[in-house]
C-alpha cells in the first residue's frame, strides 16, 4: 500500500519485470478517487465513477421510499436527467502531494504531552487552511497526512466534487449475494457495483483522465495493481498496544457490536419499513464485527504475534546497542506501555461520554445527536482562533461539516427512538447506574422514555432548523429549546474534559513516542516497508491467485464464473437471485469470469478500488478480502491474505445482457452520457 | 465453600472463636436444600422453603397468563389449597455423604484417554444406580461428586421432593429492584424472596429439621455462615486452561451472549406477550453475561493472574524437585496445554453441533429442540447397557429426565420460531455457509423459514405426544413424522462423533491430568484449601462487612435500609416500586436493615442460600455478590469479594406490613400452614 510518491520502482522491476513510468502513475492517480469512506475511479470523460454498491448504501437508502426500494430493486437512469443527487456524497480526486514534515517538526520541536498534541493540531489546521484558501476555492480539499506514525508529514490536496448523482446500481440480491455469511469469504459471486457521476455546476464533470476497460483476458499469476484509499492499519504499533487491543479494546468493541447487531436484526422484524431503515446500520455493524473479529483472531495466532514481538525486540536491541540511537529513541516502548496502563481508570468514561474524535460515543448512534453535538460544538469553536479549535472544527474542515450537516436526510423517528433507547441502556450498563454522567443524562427517566422524549422534542430533522442554528451560531444554539440540542449542551463540558485528559495522558503519548518508534525504525531500516494506511491514496501490486487453506489443506482457485452463482443460489435470502438474473439466464455466457482473488495488499477503505493490469487498464473492481486478510490490519501475509474483486468482463456482460444499460455501456466505450 | 464432612473446625475456632458441634452441622445440613439450580432452606416443619424470587422465575412464568402475570403482580396463596404446582421443580435435601474414591480408583486404574473417561463414567453410573435402587425408592437421588478434580470421590444421597408448590412471591419490581443495572452491585435494595413448599403424597412434607428466624439484631463484623450449593469454580485449573478461557472461550461466549441479548431485548418490544415470554431468557442471559464478563475481568487483572501463575510455578518446582513426585505427577501441565492447543480444529464444531454434555448447542435454545433431542437420544440409549450410555441417560438419571420431559410446559410458538431463526443464523455464521453440517441443517432454506417450518411441524408441545414417544422408545421415535424429531435424528450422528472426539482428545486429558495436578497439590500441601465448587452442598463462613473500592477509594458500608429504596426509586423500571410498597410506605419502619454484605465465599448456585448466625438461626437470604466476587470463579479475595443478602428482618417486616401475609408469618413463627 504505497503512497503514489513513494512507489518502490526497483521492487516492481525486480519482482515483476515491470518498469513504472511517470505517465502511468499520473494516469492512475488522476483516474482514482475517494468516494465517502470508499474508493472509486473515473471510467468516462464525463465524471462517470465506478465504485461498489455497498459504498452507495446510504445514497440508495436515502433515495428509497416505501414504494421504491432502490436497495431491493436496483436503479438505472435511462437518461442523464434521471440521475438523482446522492445526499451528502462527495468525490475527491488527488491532485498534489507536498512534504510538510519540516513545518510540523518546527512547530512541535521540544514539546511533549498535551503541548505537543496542541502544536501538532494547530500547525496541521494552519497548513490545511492555507492550502484550501490558496487554491481553487471551495473545490479544493486539503489534508495533512502523517505517514510512518509521524515519521513523515505530507499535504494532500484533492479536487472535490460535491454534487454526486446516482447512475446505476444492481439489485441488492446480486450486489451482496451471500450476504453476511459470505462476507470476507471466497469463492464469491457478487456484482457489488455502482456507477455514480461527479457533477460540476449542474453538469457532468469533465474528467479527461479516466480508466479504460481492458480488452485482453485476465489470467492467474498476472500482475495487477489496486489503486484506492485503504482506511487504516496498525502495522507499526508496539506489542504493548497490540496486546491492549487484543485483550481489551477489541473485546469491548466486539461485545458491544454483537449486542447492537442482535438488536438491529430483531428490529428489522418489526415490519418492512423497519427493515428498510435498519438495513444500512446492520450492514455496517456486521461488516465491522467481522473485521474486528478477524483482526483479533490474527492477533491471537501465536506465530503471528510472536513474529511481531520478535521484530520489535530486534529493533529495541539495535537501539539499545547504539548510544546515539539510545539517547534519541530509548524509553519510547516503555512510555507507551505505561500510558496504556495508566489510561485504564478513564478509558471507559472517555469512550462512553465523548468517543474518539470525529465519532459519537457508542450510545448515541442517531443522526439527531450527531446534528445536535455538531451544532453545539461548532457554535462554540467558531468563536475561537483556528489554531485553538478542536481539529474537526478547524477552518478547513468547516465546509465539509456544513455540507454534511445541511444536506437533506430523511429520518425515521421510531428507528431513532429505538436506537437511542438501546444506546442509553448500554450507557447505563457500561458506566453503572450510579455514575454521575448517567444520572445527569437519565435523571429519573427510563432509557426508552428519555429516548422518545428527546427524539419527539427535536426539530433537527428539518434542514431549515439545522440551517437556522448553523447560521445563528452559539447564540442561537444557547437559546434553542430543542431537547437534543439541550442534551448536547448539558453534557458538553464532561465530554471536553475527558477528551482533554485522554489527549494529554494517552493520545499525545502514543503520538509522541509512536513517532519516536517509527523514526527509530527509519533510522535502523530505512524505507523498507510501506507506511501504515491512513485513508490516503495508495497503490498496491500483486498477482491473481488463489490459496491453500491451512486447516483443511483445500486449494481455493482464483476465479469463479457467472455459472457458479446459479449453482449456489437457493432461492432464499441471502442466496436468492433477482428476477432479472433468473429471466436472462439463458442469454448469459455462463463461463464468464465473475469474481477473482489477488495477493495485493488491501484493507477496509479499499472497497471500490479499480483493479488494473500492467497497461493501466481496468480489469476488475475490488469489493472484499478473504478471512485471512482481516489480519492485514497488523501485518500482511502474502501466503494467505487475498483481495477479492468483481471481474470487469462480468460487469460489462451483466450491463449488456441483464440490464440492457446501453446508455452506460456506450459511455464506457467512449461515448457521451 | 467447605463440604459438610470437611469443615475446618480448627480454623473456625482459631479465627472466630467458634466451636462447631456435630449437632449444629447436622441441623444446618438437613435444613438446607437444593432448588433446581439454586439453594434454599426449610423454614417450617411443613416443607415451607425459602429461596430467591429469581430462582422461581420459571415457575412464576409458567403459572402466568395474559391476565395474571405473577412476575409483575407477585403471588400469595391465602390458603393451603391455593398453592399451585411449580411444573418441573424439585427440592433436594442432602441425607448422607460416603467416600467412593477407592471404587473409582479401582475401576479407572491404569487407564488413560477415552478408556479412562468411559471407566469413570461407567463406575459413576453403577454407584449412582445402586444407591438410588438400594434406598428409599423414587424419593432418593444419588450423585457421585468429584472433589479436588478427582482427588476424592464422594457419593451424595439426597431426599427428593418432586411436588413443589408456590406459596409467596413479591412483585418483580421489588424482588429485582434495580434490575440488570444493579445486578452484582452494592448498595442494593431487593426483596429477592420466594416461598415454595415441598409436598409428599399430596400433602405438605414433614420437615422437622428446619431453620428458625433469629430474634437478635445483626451487626457488622458478626460471624455468619452461608449454606448452599455453589455451582462451579475453576480454582485448581492450570494457567494454560485459564489463559484459554480468558483469551478464547470466554470471549466467544460473551460475544455470542451479547448478540442473543440484543435480540431478546428488542424481541420484547413486539408487545406485552412477547415481553412476558422473553423476560426469563433475558434475565438469564444478562446474568450470565455479567458473570462471565466479571470473571474475564478478574483474569485480565495482571496481579490476579500472576498470583495464580506463581502458585502453579511453586507447585511445579516442588514436583520437579522430588523424583517420586516427578514420576507420579510430572508432565501433567504440559499434557493439558498440548491438549488445549490440539483442540482448536474441532472445538468450534463440537460446541455448535453438539454442545457441552447436558446442554444444547448455542443455536438450539428452544424447548422443542430440547425435547426432540432428549427423546431421540433416550430412545437409543435405553437400549444399551447402563455403563455404556451417555452419562445423562444413565439409569439413575432417567427418572429426573422423564419428569422434566413430561412436565406440562406452556410454549409460545412465535418465540420458539424467533429464537430458532436467530440461532440458525448464528450457526451459519459460526461455522460458515459451506460447512457440511450447516448445509445439512439448512438445505436450501433460509433460517427464519426453516425455524417456522420446524416449530409449526412439531407437536412436541403436547405432553401426550412427548409421553407417547417416551414410552414408545426408539421405535416410536424412528417412525415419528414430527419435524423437530426428524431434525434431531438427522444430526444425531454428527453430534455423537464430535462428542466422542472431544471427550477422547480433550475432556479425558483434562480430567486425567487435572486429577494428577490436584493430587500433586494434595501430596505437597494437603487439605489446606476447600475443593472447587461442584453444585454440591457447602458451608461458607465469614463476617458482615463492607469494603473499600480500590479505584475510587470509596468505603461501601455493609447495610442498606428500607428507607433507602424510596430514595433510589425513580418511578421508572427498573427503579420503580410496586404499588403495594408506595401505599404502605408510612407503615414501614424505614430504618429496618434491608440488604447486607458479608465476606463469605459464594458463587453462582448459592442464590437462595440461608445466611445463619452462630446459633444456626436464619439472619438473611443470599441473593447476589458484588462485582469483584465474579472473580471468585478463579480465586477468592477476602479484601474485595462480597456476598449480598436480604436481611431476615426486612423479609418479616415486609410480609407483615406490605403483604399482610399472616398465614405465612404464623407458620414462620411455628404454626401450621
Amino acid at each position: 500500500m504505497w503512497p503514489f510518491n513513494h512507489v518502490p520502482r526497483a521492487q516492481l522491476s525486480r519482482r515483476y519485470g515491470f518498469e513504472l513510468s511517470e505517465r502511468w502513475l499520473e494516469h492512475v492517480q488522476r483516474s482514482s478517487v475517494r468516494v465517502s469512506s470508499c474508493s472509486g475511479s473515473f471510467v468516462s470523460a464525463h465524471g462517470l465513477t465506478l465504485t461498489n454498491q455497498h459504498c452507495a448504501l446510504d445514497c440508495l437508502s436515502r433515495l428509497s421510499s416505501h414504494q421504491h426500494d432502490l436497495l431491493e430493486q436496483g436503479f438505472y437512469a435511462r437518461t442523464a436527467a434521471a440521475e438523482p443527487v446522492c445526499p451528502g456524497y462527495a468525490i475527491l480526486g488527488l491532485e498534489q502531494i507536498s512534504d510538510v514534515t519540516a513545518r510540523i517538526r518546527h512547530a512541535t520541536a521540544g514539546r511533549a504531552g498535551q503541548a505537543f498534541e496542541q502544536a501538532l493540531e494547530g500547525e496541521t489546521a494552519r497548513i490545511e487552511a492555507e492550502c484550501s484558501q490558496g487554491n481553487s476555492g471551495p473545490r479544493a480539499s486539503c489534508e495533512v497526512v502523517g505517514l510512518h506514525h509521524g515519521g513523515l508529514y505530507e499535504l494532500y490536496r484533492y479536487r472535490r466534487y460535491d454534487d454526486v448523482r446516482l447512475v446505476f446500481a444492481p439489485e441488492k440480491e446480486i450486489a451482496q449475494f451471500g450476504g453476511d455469511p459470505d462476507n470476507f469469504n471466497f469463492p464469491r459471486f457478487d456484482l457489488d457495483v455502482t456507477f455514480l457521476r461527479a457533477y460540476e455546476q449542474g453538469r457532468p464533470a469533465l474528467t479527461p483522465e479516466h480508466l479504460t476497460w481492458s480488452r485482453s483476458a485476465l489470467a492467474p499469476n498476472e500482475l495487477t495493481f489496486i489503486s484506492g484509499t485503504p482506511g487504516s492499519t496498525e502495522r507499526q504499533r508496539t506489542s504493548a498496544e497490540l496486546a491492549f487491543l487484543r485483550d481489551h479494546a477489541l473485546v469491548e468493541e466486539l461485545t458491544q457490536l454483537a449486542g447492537y447487531r442482535g438488536f438491529l436484526t430483531e428490529y428489522g422484524e418489526r415490519g418492512r419499513e423497519a427493515r428498510r431503515w435498519s438495513t444500512p446500520d446492520l450492514y455496517r455493524v456486521e461488516n465491522t464485527f467481522k473485521e474486528l473479529y478477524g483482526a483479533r483472531e490474527a492477533l491471537l495466532e501465536p506465530s503471528f504475534f510472536q513474529r511481531l514481538v520478535a521484530r520489535e525486540q530486534e529493533l529495541r536491541q539495535r537501539v539499545d546497542a547504539d548510544p546515539a540511537f539510545c539517547r534519541e529513541y530509548g524509553g519510547a516502548w516503555e512510555a507507551i506501555e505505561e500510558a496504556l496502563r495508566r489510561s485504564a481508570p478513564f478509558a471507559r468514561d472517555w469512550l462512553w461520554i465523548e468517543g474518539p474524535p470525529g465519532f459519537r460515543p457508542p450510545w448515541a448512534k442517531t443522526s439527531l445527536f450527531f446534528w445536535a453535538r455538531s451544532l453545539v460544538r461548532a457554535g462554540a469553536e467558531r468563536l475561537r482562533d483556528n489554531a485553538e479549535r478542536l481539529p474537526e472544527y478547524g477552518e478547513s474542515r468547516l465546509p465539509a461539516l456544513e455540507r454534511r450537516l445541511l444536506a437533506p436526510q430523511p429520518l425515521d423517528r421510531e428507528f431513532e427512538i429505538a436506537k437511542l433507547a438501546f444506546g442509553l441502556s448500554a450507557l447505563r450498563e457500561a458506566l453503572g447506574a450510579d455514575h454521575p454522567f448517567v444520572r445527569k443524562v437519565l435523571g429519573r427517566a427510563a432509557p426508552a422514555e428519555l429516548a422518545r422524549e428527546l427524539v419527539q422534542g427535536s426539530a433537527l430533522e428539518r434542514v431549515a432548523e439545522r440551517t437556522r442554528l448553523w447560521r445563528g451560531g452559539q447564540a442561537a444554539v444557547l437559546e434553542s429549546r430543542d431537547r437534543m440540542i439541550q442534551l448536547a449542551l448539558a453534557i458538553d463540558s464532561e465530554g471536553r474534559a475527558l477528551r482533554a485528559r485522554h489527549s494529554a495522558e494517552l493520545d499525545s503519548v502514543l503520538a509522541k513516542h509512536g513517532e519516536r518508534v517509527a523514526r527509530a525504525r527509519f533510522a535502523v531500516y530505512g524505507m523498507q516497508a510501506a507506511p501504515d494506511a491512513t485513508s490516503s491514496p495508495r497503490l498496491s501490486f500483486g498477482t491473481i491467485r488463489g490459496w491453500r487453506e491451512p486447516r483443511t489443506g483445500q486449494l481455493v482457485p482464483a476465479f469463479t464464473t457467472l455459472g457458479g452463482v446459479f449453482q449456489r443460489a437457493t432461492g432464499r435470502a441471502p442466496y436468492a437471485l433477482p428476477r432479472s438474473w433468473l429471466r436472462q439466464r439463458a442469454q448469459l455466457a455462463l463461463d464468464t469470469p465473475f469474481n477473482f482473488a489477488t495477493d495485493d495488499d488491501v484493507v477496509g477503505g479499499n472497497s471500490g478500488s479499480p483493479v488494473l493490469n500492467r497497461h493501466g487498464e481496468l480489469v476488475g473492481l475490488l469489493f472484499d478480502g478473504n478471512l485471512h486478510s482481516l489480519g492485514g490490519a497488523y501485518g500482511f501475509d502474502i501466503a494467505l491474505n487475498r483481495a477479492v474483486a468483481v471481474d470487469a468482463r462480468a460487469i460489462r456482460h451483466a450491463l449488456e445482457v441483464i440490464y440492457g444499460a446501453r446508455r452506460l455501456t456506450r459511455e464506457l466505450a467512449g461515448g457521451s452520457p
